[in-house]
């Protein structure tokens, strides 16, 4: 990487910025190819965090240098709620499964007056956040399982192309960051191999994380309930059953990324204390290592917040990147656009 | 691919068997590579089985074909014991766990007069295989838990470069059967992603899989116990537990490729009846699909058993194969040569 592209000028990104977007949420990935020859990170403003990460891409992939890491392995894990895509005023899972739950009603009249469901219908989201954990799981439970995985994976395609968020009225998918798009498009430019490791279901992802992020299904890991082979009218079919396999949140993240990949990253970004152990773990392997946290602090453009929310809290991480010496990207300040439709 | 291609000659197929043959374990791949330009697949004999992969391969991937398949939908599912490598006369993991244990004792004389480690200490094999599954899971987790994931990946690394197989006294992964390295190679070229699915252990397989058989760990997938996060003198590990976390075996294989794939495959090969409920659920899918057993019938050059074996017993799936219309490998006539090593 050249000193010329790490010191561009913010006039020459901003004549990058005029060339006309398409915003649509399918035809995300084009434009940032064709902006990548020119600044691979044409969104973040010329800040500490924009000059950690190319310098540590610099680094890793200079062969024979120092720093050097062989291709195999390049591999960079990313939370996905708040850290790809926002998740205010709840995780936009939630939205999922309360569309789902008003959806199965009629054949549940029995939910009418009991919680979560309730709360869920009416679309109360304050009690619902207070039945915790397990109100949230009885409602995954009941909208996530039942059907084969393939009945499953339409049911979230018919929603995610549909459903739009309360604040923006815009697709959930378009409410991505744009300078995170860039992030992942640079990093698999130097031969990075990138996953979502997530706390939120991993077949809620699955079905749109590639046209979106680039992302294919086989790279996403997340949170899973457990699955059973069986026939179904003479057909081979997995059903999806209420009850849970794994849970990809906290010190599960570690667990899920070597389940899957076998390997221990060299990069992971997170936004939130589920994070914490991720980036522990990445960052406490030998050689060069990337860990990032993406601070909520632009409550204009999305929203701030930090160690007192319900939803992403960051807290105990927050302690913990100064130490550990993690990049914290300061949202307002180090983003020049957050989502792709802005401007 | 052209008919010339399909039709070639023994006669041509034999000089290129007579090339000189690196067949160290980690020099496997290079030759294949090398005989791909002339014959895909050199050491099948010009049978049914060989035409059927090399015209299934030649539709899928023609483009504008009615079979075409995407690049991203081409993924092929393998076994491993007893489909890439050989398994008798013991599923070779438990060689390794026998070793294992052997190197455990001094530090465990408790096991002198207990079962199942008694007999593993004395390699008594038949009174192993009578104490059951139960016998060998307490042996596995006797000696594949307790320590980190990198440090179990050494010992792996240590046994695997070193052990002979008792038959043929060659390391274990010599006993790979070179057409199904051929059959790999062939997908690969084609764009097929090569999966490992195998009731084995998924930390045995990794560390070697990808110098054998070109196939990466986040490309295996297999039987798993759980692991936990956790700070050894300051540093993030994840240590192994002597808990079972999953079966990649029978039904439980369908549901173990949906989870790490999140696709169906096109193809599948696998050899036992451990191997039924995958080649099911491939071949059940739309479009064109390949199901391929092999079939264990060279008593001389390899071993012959199929229903009343105890170790990768084929009989369900042997019926189920005439109807679903699988490609059934006879390892003796189909394959002119089994091992690498052959001259």
């Amino acid at each position: 990487m050249s000193d010329e592209k790490l010191t561009l000028t913010p006039v020459s990104r901003r004549a990058v910025l005029s060339l006309p977007l398409a915003v649509a949420a399918g035809e995300l990935l084009a434009p940032q190819l064709a902006w990548a020859a020119d600044d691979p990170l044409p969104s973040w403003n010329d800040s500490r965090s924009r000059t950690a990460i190319l310098d540590f891409v610099g680094r890793v992939t200079k062969e024979g240098g120092s720093d050097f890491v062989q291709i195999d392995d390049r591999v960079a894990v990313f939370d996905n709620d708040g850290t790809l895509w926002s998740e205010q005023p709840a995780y936009f899972q939630i939205f999922f499964a309360l569309a789902r739950v008003k959806q199965l009603y009629p054949d549940h009249p029995e939910w009418e007056n009991m919680e979560p469901y309730k709360s869920a219908i009416s679309g109360d989201l304050k009690t619902l956040a207070a039945s915790g954990e397990k109100g949230i799981a009885t409602l995954v439970m009941a909208s996530h399982a039942g059907m084969t995985t393939e009945e499953f994976a339409q049911i979230v395609v018919d929603w995610i192309t549909t459903a739009k968020h309360p604040r923006f009225n815009r697709l959930f998918t378009e409410l991505v960051y744009q300078p995170m798009l860039e992030l992942l498009a640079l990093l698999r430019a130097n031969g990075f191999k990138t996953y979502i490791v997530s706390g939120g279901g991993i077949e809620f992802m699955r079905p749109w994380t590639e046209k979106i992020y680039g992302i294919p299904p086989e790279q996403v890991i997340g949170s899973s309930i457990k699955t059973r082979f069986e026939m179904k009218d003479g057909k081979p079919v997995l059903r999806r059953l209420p009850e849970i396999d794994f849970i990809d949140d906290g010190p599960g993240k570690p667990v899920g990324i070597y389940k899957f990949v076998g390997r221990r990253p060299i990069f992971a970004a997170g936004n939130s204390d589920g994070d914490l152990e991720m980036l522990q773990w990445v960052t406490g392997g030998k050689g060069p290592r990337f860990g990032m946290l993406v601070h909520h602090t632009d409550e204009k453009r999305e929203w701030a917040y930090d160690r007192q929310s319900a939803v992403g809290k960051l807290d105990k991480a927050l302690d913990a990147a100064k130490d550990a010496k993690w990049t914290l990207v300061d949202m307002k300040w180090d983003w020049q656009r957050i989502y792709p439709f802005e401007g």
